[in-house]
């Protein structure tokens, strides 16, 4: 849709200042000569691009720009875009693994994981929620560490294990209602969940994470080479 | 939550067959030893992700599984999964480019863009809606050739033009309603939007792309090299 496309631009483009009020639809009918119900759905679509929010009857407003993470620390992206990062841990524990973080450290009958559920923030803000595994035997006493900063930061200094890539998956999901409460959203929220397997240089996987990002705070930004077919 | 996680992992790891029929709440909450509300949430979350659908009263069934698309040819990634793939054109022309176009491009004033907007299917069923845009000066005649197919195939037979690698922008929308429609999804669906900028071995950008796709039927694989600091 052409007006929507205009002002989709506008917003990103000259990077308008969150909150700024947007046209009203009668201003946008009026200025692009078209229906007031072609000016309310453009303003529509917007609103579900995460674009603006609107809240009448004072009228539609730019929503605050999503961070665009790209794959890897969540401490790390936060810190690049200007915000303070930061993570309550919810559970730390060591346990049985479930049938995929099994898969992913192929670990053997008895083998356990330690896992961590935490909340992160931007500047306080809730942002995501991460379930993170890694081999109890790669990782001994890390349940003792302080567990609230960058937990590939503690892997490299009191570890020596050096993450160097990750694979992950990232699809659409509705995120659930507990989490809703953590993330501080309302019930049925859209989430981005991240599925990822981060491994060293030797190809070992040393971290398996399940992280559900809040949709209208998060974008992923991605680089991909092309094969060129024979 | 445990029972969710364990079910999830029956259903990935072991591959269960689409629509196949899940265990009731009630057998899950005698399996489990858990209250029927407990079994119901874990169903609950289980449809939230997309990976079992409901058909009350007949009960839960697993859910067809996403495509797991790499940043790359539409073609090609269905192909690769053992689908055909196709494209309907919508429309396609000629014109002015919109603000990110003509920055994408680094246009003058002037100078156009050929816009396409096409149906992706897979076996016939609708995934994603793209729309794509190509500098005019470096793919004359693009409207007269055939559409429905790979477009950066017909880059580079036809033009001599390689794509080589892109950079692209992933995030959860609400698909608005005519797009719903073309989709065969629901009003007010979830879809994943996916920005992109194709570039050549020289670095010329060329192709900018807004494409929308499915959420239910669409989850992207990417890989990151991760920096080490210092």
């Amino acid at each position: 849709m052409a007006i929507a496309g205009e002002l989709r631009d506008r917003i990103t483009q000259e990077r308008l200042a969150p909150h700024t009020l947007m046209p009203s639809e009668r201003e946008l009918s009026e200025s692009y000569g078209v229906s007031r119900m072609t000016a309310r759905h453009a303003l529509s679509l917007l609103e579900n691009e995460g674009y603006v929010y609107r809240r009448p009857p004072r009228g539609t407003f730019v929503a605050e720009p999503r961070v665009a993470f790209r794959i890897g620390s969540f401490s790390d992206e936060i810190t690049r875009v200007g915000r303070r990062p930061a993570a309550v841990v919810l559970w730390a524990e060591e346990r049985e693994p479930t049938p995929s973080a099994r898969a992913a450290f192929d670990l053997a009958p008895g083998e356990t994981v330690h896992a961590l559920h935490r909340l992160r923030t931007a500047d306080d803000e809730p942002i995501a929620l991460e379930t993170t595994y890694f081999p109890s035997a790669l990782t001994p006493g890390l349940l003792d560490q302080p567990l609230t900063g960058s937990l590939w930061e503690l892997l490299r200094r009191h570890y020596r294990i050096v993450p160097t890539h990750a694979r992950a998956t990232i699809q659409s999901i509705v995120i659930d209602d507990a989490s809703c409460t953590r993330l501080a959203v309302r019930t049925a929220s859209r989430g981005i969940l991240l599925t990822r397997h981060t491994f060293d240089d030797a190809g070992r996987c040393l971290e398996f994470a399940r992280d559900v990002y809040r949709a209208d705070r998060a974008s992923f930004e991605v680089e991909a080479q092309i094969p060129v077919p024979l």
